[in-house]
């Protein structure tokens, strides 16, 4: 059977996809957008978001170009002399990424702007309504992003048969989810951060309170740094996982007839093309009774959806006679990721110890209930890690049981957890949409049953949250340890006379690199993190002093200037980006040079391990955190306004940087930092100032 | 030139130096004991820390004897049939190591609780007496250590001549360290943070002040904690740094002529002879003149120790004729361990702008100023990561550069750093002791002008511990580093047929071993703190419930129940500590069966990967918070008692546990972990559940 057919199935199930996103987009968009008021807010918000996503991808398209033609020019002059073709397929597919990734973010940004007042609207109406209008417009974002992802990689690669130049793709879309991720977390949380201080604490005003000058630009940060931020981090995550298997799959059987090796290079893609099937699946079956339990709803269509996708692929391994070693790294990635994903949530559930030992030592104070929270989240990194292991462990010995290289398994694994996207996706943007129509609701008056309705379905939201956050992480993870052999053979590939690169911990090349590379993550998170505090102080200044000088604002009889605080975020956040930056793109770069490929790959390793760390400690550290402070608002510990519950409000404003905006922009750095170095690879291979 | 008479010069200067501490120590108590109300409080001090020393050594008594016969039966099966010989011997220098430790400690401490009220007493005279009473009495925990570690493994190895009998001695040691450490660090945490959040904080009373029920075992912990606690941890890297090296030098010379092999094994012993040479010279050099600056006394005293120590050591390496490359690996380590403790001077210094900018902040709240100086503490991983880097390639390059095996290079390049050992643990045991001297100054009414001096040298003694912190750390990564290659060494020459043993980072055994050892330090760190945060909580309870019970004494007419406190610090902290101990001696070992020796390699690798990121972010953000409090009381940002001062109590009490309790533990677990590996590693490379 001809290997081509599953790539023009796949750019048809591509398309498929894209185009049910559409549909449903065109129907939220018909769904009611209530009352005048409702829409005014709605507008500032989404005026709010165009102006930093303009503002973002202005910047962004400079950068890509300018990356574009270093790479056309670099990738020209390599193997055989100078190929101008080469150097323009790579640079071609980079721009092509970083455009589709762009688009998905778009998209979902679009449709979340629209939905968030539709579903106050529908709120008014029934819970059930109301979930549907949110449940769907996440589906817009997850269907187009996985629609484009994978019709991007089997067209480029069904035109230039080359794996390597679809690595330019998955790095084109990564560096531009970085900057999405990164800029987008600084965002939300400065304005988080700045509104509560001044509001809730200062002045005495409500959450969500439209006197507050930081309100809109608030719920603009859930939209730019939860929507389309993680929209673009997933399919960073979804596309390298597939390159990184395909590149294994490639170079993994170089030494197998042709065909196998087509085959083994594909099969990552033909496993999307299940897991897009299956999500569309998966998603026709979310539903919820009238007063059903969203939470449920959005954990069940994740297990249902694992469940499908498990059995198309048994079904279609076994009808074809594949190699059932691939299927068994595919469904171990598979059902340790969904195990992953609810281990953690024990750590950040209310029902559970952690959460509530930490609202319970907060009645001694904000610095015991911090060094609580720093320690269960410490803790939980362990489930996670021993999953990871477990998940790597059985993906390789079970791929080599039946004759296939060990690495390829893993490789293998991480696609079969990410197969999930189109679900984890939908129910990660369910939760800022209908978190920005409880805003809505609240601040146009729409009256408590509605609030509280959108209540219910805001906590669902947070729920799944954590679900699939613990689930991203270690997708991520297996993704990045895939990529890590990738950039292995990608050297070994290029390296005179057939020489190994033995990445030995004992090596001092390697060693050293270790230790390098352990610093970018901790240093990282903290510049990001100290943009926060930074632009959060500034922004806390100017809310004071609109205040301070328009005394009708408090009063409610003059709004507030809402654009000033939304400029502030925007800029603030761009100009933060530039260290982080350079420290994901650059530093690679220079350890490979001058150093070599062996301290780089050590390097690479020192990144991914403490970034997995550090990724799993802070968003578990916040996610605990914030459900801390609502189970002491829910009555416990004293109930709200007690001391406990000034405690816990700290705790939530520290966890609030380490959950949104430090530890998911981790996934995405050592993303990038071992794409871009399989890129260079070839050319690192060569050129190197330091030899091993 | 026999080597056995460096063997024999090492003993001599062993006891040399334990004599000139017994020496010291005459004069330490020969000085002025002071008012009988002094003495009363340093008495009930004195009291606590015995009470809690008996207790700790009582169970760890228990526990090394059992260990002992552990090691006795298991290393006499091995090899060649039963001899019992090679497990009494082990065995032996197991109990022997865990005893000089204890003695070290002991002996430490006993100084400590006499020297300050001597101290306190003496600054009632003039500064410069109290500085040398206090800087004395640091010097015989110093000078005691290493003259017994000395004494100890140069006895061990002339008898044995096997450096794998010294590793069972550094085991010992490190053990006993392991417990002492972290049982220290729970204990003083617990009660420094219940004393300050009832006393200052609810009662509004001042610190020290003895109506606080908890004031004694405040000042108890100091000593169990700073004093006998840290005295522990850096005898433990001093012994586990020379066996390390030792054990490098007798592999790595297996097929060298049997003299050399000989001499690169006591190259290490040659070393500590010139650093203890140094130290005693060094120590006699420190002056601080009527009025003068101590801290600048302190730090003056490393730099000087270290210039005499690298003078002596190119004096003799040149004119015996030895091995350039050892020199150079030996200066580079030292050198570049002296920068590391500069540097990271930067990150707590309030002369720099971490600590301002952190302090700033907390203008804005409690939860700004955690995010500041949790982002600094983890930015100033870099330097220290990049010093590492630097010391560990350096070393290996220069030993190889002059045909010395690379690997020995960094195990002397450890060596080289903790040759200053002497004067770096005289300069931490003074800051406890002049903190001491300062609440005793403070309890029993000695007036104003002594308690400021008395703060002048506890100031001095803070910029010290900075220094010499940062300092430890990077000693202690670098000779955990040297054990994981004599780990290597170790296991290879056990292996069947004279396979190596690769450490590749894409050997799936290693790559999980390297995700389950990651996650031992933040869960190692977690469960302390977590000890520190239960223990506290219930201490508070204590407090507030003398506060209510017995009116007197917050008038002042009655004593408040010290005991009480201190008993139950002692007995939360031992309790505290078996899960652990357990995490530090069990896991490596089961690893090791089960997962085989290449897993256990990757083990230990993420153990100390992100052992030493945990350890210098823990360190430096506690170290930053606290001086970032002591700056707004200096009267920066507001003062005492504005919102910045209280926003910075919180992020101190935050920081308590990290620099003192949770940070410093982790270079003795990972130590601990990797030499119960080596220990162990003859037999786990014959017997071990699965293969590579």
């Amino acid at each position: 059977m001809d290997t081509r057919i599953w790539l023009y199935l796949g750019m048809g199930f591509g398309v498929l996809s894209f185009g049910i996103a559409l549909l449903i987009y065109r129907w939220v968009k018909a769904q009611d957008a209530g009352s005048e008021k409702a829409q005014k807010i709605a507008r500032a918000i989404r005026d709010g978001a165009w102006a930093y996503l303009r503002y973002l991808y202005g910047a962004l398209a400079g950068v890509s170009v300018l990356f574009g033609i270093v790479l056309a020019v670099v990738f020209s002059f390599q193997e055989e002399g100078f190929g101008l073709l080469r150097g323009l397929e790579t640079a071609g597919a980079y721009i092509i990424g970083a455009l589709c990734s762009a688009v998905a973010g778009y998209l979902g940004m679009s449709v979340a702007v629209r939905a968030n007042v539709r579903t106050a609207v529908a709120a008014t109406d029934n819970l059930n309504r109301a979930f549907n209008v949110a449940y769907r417009a996440g589906a817009v974002l997850s269907l187009a992003m996985v629609g484009i992802a994978v019709f991007g990689m089997c067209l480029i690669y069904l035109v230039t048969g080359d794996p390597e130049v679809v690595l330019g793709f998955s790095f084109g879309a990564s560096s531009l989810a970085l900057l999405a991720k990164a800029g987008g977390g600084i965002y939300t949380k400065t304005a988080d951060i700045a509104a509560d201080l001044v509001g809730k604490v200062e002045a005495g005003i409500p959450e969500d309170d439209p006197r507050n000058p930081a309100v809109i630009a608030d719920n603009v940060g859930d939209n730019v740094g939860d929507v389309a931020g993680m929209g673009a981090d997933i399919f960073d995550s979804y596309v390298a996982s597939t390159v990184a298997a395909m590149l294994i799959g490639f170079t993994g059987f170089l030494t197998a007839p042709k065909e196998d090796q087509v085959f083994y290079t594909v099969l990552p893609l033909i496993l999307c093309i299940l897991g897009i099937l299956a999500s569309i699946i998966g998603l026709q079956l979310v539903r919820v009774g009238k007063n059903g339990k969203p939470g449920t709803a959005l954990n069940m269509a994740t297990v249902v959806t694992c469940l499908i996708f498990s059995g198309f692929a048994a079904i279609l391994f076994f009808s074809m006679g594949w190699n059932i070693g691939a299927l068994i790294a595919t469904v171990s990635g598979l059902g340790i990721g969904v195990l992953i994903g609810f281990t953690t949530n024990f750590f950040t559930d209310d029902n559970f110890g952690p959460v509530r030992k930490t609202a319970d030592i907060a009645r001694s104070g904000s610095a015991l209930n911090i060094i609580s929270g720093v320690s269960y989240g410490l803790i939980s990194t362990g489930p996670s890690l021993l999953g990871i292991a477990a998940a790597t462990l059985a993906a390789y010995f079970g791929a080599e049981a039946f004759g296939l290289p060990g690495v390829y398994g893993v490789g293998i694994a991480a696609v079969g957890m990410l197969s999930l996207t189109g679900i984890v996706v939908a129910n990660d943007a369910y939760g800022p949409i209908v978190d920005n129509s409880k805003g809505i609701a609240e601040m146009s008056g729409m009256g408590d049953e509605v609030v509280t309705r959108c209540d219910v379905l805001d906590s669902a939201g947070n729920t799944a949250k954590a679900i699939t956050k613990g689930f991203a992480i270690s997708a991520a993870a297996l993704t990045v340890l895939a990529l890590f052999v990738a950039y292995k053979e990608q050297i070994e590939q290029y390296l005179p006379d057939g020489k190994t690169l033995e990445l030995s911990l004992l090596n001092p090349m390697v060693l050293a690199g270790i230790l390098l590379g352990a610093m970018v993550p901790p240093i990282f998170s903290a510049l990001l993190m100290l943009a926060v505090t930074k632009n959060a102080f500034k922004m806390i200044e100017e809310i004071r002093r609109q205040f301070r000088e328009i005394p009708g604002i408090l009063l409610g009889t003059k709004d507030p200037d809402y654009a000033t605080c939304v400029g502030l975020a925007s800029q603030g956040a761009l100009k933060a980006l530039v260290m982080p930056a350079l420290l994901a793109v650059v530093l690679p770069l220079v350890i490979g040079f001058v150093l070599g490929p062996a301290a780089l790959g050590g390097f690479l390793g020192g990144a991914i391990f403490t970034g997995i760390v550090f990724a799993l400690f802070m968003a578990n550290a916040g996610g605990l955190w914030d459900n801390a402070k609502k189970y002491v608002e829910a009555g416990h510990c004293g109930g709200s306004g007690s001391d406990a519950h000034k405690a816990t409000v700290v705790g939530d404003t520290v966890g609030d940087p380490f959950k949104d905006t430090a530890g998911p922009s981790i996934n995405t750095l050592i993303t990038v930092m071992t794409l871009i170095s399989s890129l260079f690879a070839p050319i690192i291979a060569t050129v190197h100032l330091f030899g091993w």
